[in-house]
């Protein structure tokens, strides 16, 4: 590592300890809980949290990247570190891996806003699914999320590049046991491919807590019996059943133009 | 292979022709240009497929499903072959592998209707945003698809995994230039995350074509070039980007309200 200003560290070792510990940040998507801090890869990431005025404690970057790099991302760390090429790409997971990655400390966990627009995440199991998620949320302004045991790790890599950016806006509370709920007060919508009233056919309140559920399963029977009301998405094309970000995005979406609109919409 | 009724041939060798074959149809996501046939994995797929009306042409199963696999999907191929368990596993690229595929002929290339609602997709690049899309246009009545030169392979095994059988229901063209737009009838629409009309504020043409871009860039400037309107999604929480799939769930969901109810939604 170095100080500002000063010539970094060249790691060339694949057993370097801090090596070791980067490589299971980036690879184990539940490594940043027992770390304490997250692995943000490539500039896009890093763009977006310096755009929400955050700051890493660690900039990484591979050996051909430097020292251009450090005109471009000195001053996103305190310190940096220069890995050589072929150890920087085994630390991604990514089909084309970056050419940076910053190094954070995890947030604190914020306190559940009983009053907030909020999204409530139960058991969502894919990445990609979690991270479009989190970027409608951050667009329709939910800027309250709590998911709950069994969601995918928010803060993983693969959840990182899927939200974009989307992280660093919103309040993520996770690892919830559906009790965690009780202090809302808002009302909880879920939705469901079968029964319930057609979304769009009746006024939404706002704020509330949208709900979405497992890939495959939907929300569980405990989070259904705490909504207030249950909708389902028209479907006139057929008994297809949307992608849960899908859904996820027509029912925020809807929720933030009603707001805006009255019931014009 | 066997006939109704026979037994079926045991392949035990990974240099088995006709497992090379098949494993070229599972991993490479083009490969069905070439032989004509689609590899469909899992049970949902294969059920997807028979909802529909569909027939396989080869059924293929793992050694310690059978017989018991017979039973269930006897009916869904004329013929079956049976795999030994690890040359099975080796054919899926899936993190939790199925327990069944199907082989099918690729569809013929269904002609173009230009008064049909539409999806255009132009160099979508991941195969969950296209599978994701592809379940949207099916469930707002969109059946026509036509995929621009630089989309995803739509029926690659992710593409078709990701779309849960909306597949069966759509007429699929791909590998087409922007040219072919030219054809249609209905009135061309695309979204941008910064300009055109707030989506919403103005009534929606029905029939009509929506069109999709890359998930970086958007629609090509050619393409913006040929559409009647651009619309944008209102972004209340801020000026996050949505995922394309996000987005495109919200377009189509708002064509078929409007088409559903009138005005007032």
């Amino acid at each position: 590592m170095n100080e500002p200003g000063g010539a970094p560290v060249l790691i060339r070792s694949r057993d370097n300890a801090l090596l070791k510990e980067l490589r299971r940040l980036a690879q184990d998507s539940t490594a940043y809980r027992k770390q304490g801090r997250i692995w943000l890869e490539g500039d896009h990431l890093a763009r977006a949290l310096l755009a929400r005025g955050g700051r890493a404690e660690l900039a990484v970057f591979p050996e051909s990247e430097w020292p251009q790099a450090q005109a471009e991302w000195g001053r996103a760390a305190p310190k940096s570190v220069v890995v050589a090429d072929a150890l920087f790409d085994g630390l991604s997971t990514l089909e084309s891996p970056a050419r940076m990655g910053l190094v954070l400390t995890l947030p604190p966990v914020p306190d559940l806003e009983p009053q907030a627009p909020t999204l409530v995440l139960d058991r969502l199991q894919d990445a990609g699914n979690v991270g479009s998620v989190l970027r409608s949320a951050a667009a329709f302004g939910f800027r309250q999320v709590l998911a709950l045991k069994g969601t995918a790790a928010l803060w993983s890599p693969k959840v990182l590049r899927a939200g974009m950016g989307a992280h660093f806006g919103l309040r993520l509370m996770e690892s919830l046991e559906a009790a965690a709920l009780d202090a809302l007060a808002v009302p909880l919508l879920t939705t469901s491919s079968h029964q319930g009233e057609l979304l769009g056919s009746q006024p939404l309140p706002w704020p509330c807590a949208w709900a979405f559920g497992h890939e495959g399963q939907g929300v569980s029977a405990e989070l259904a019996r705490r909504a207030a009301r249950a909708v389902r998405i028209g479907q006139p094309g057929g008994e297809e059943s949307l992608n849960v970000a899908a859904a996820a995005a027509i029912c925020l979406h809807l929720s933030a133009m009603r707001r805006e609109a009255g019931p014009k919409l």
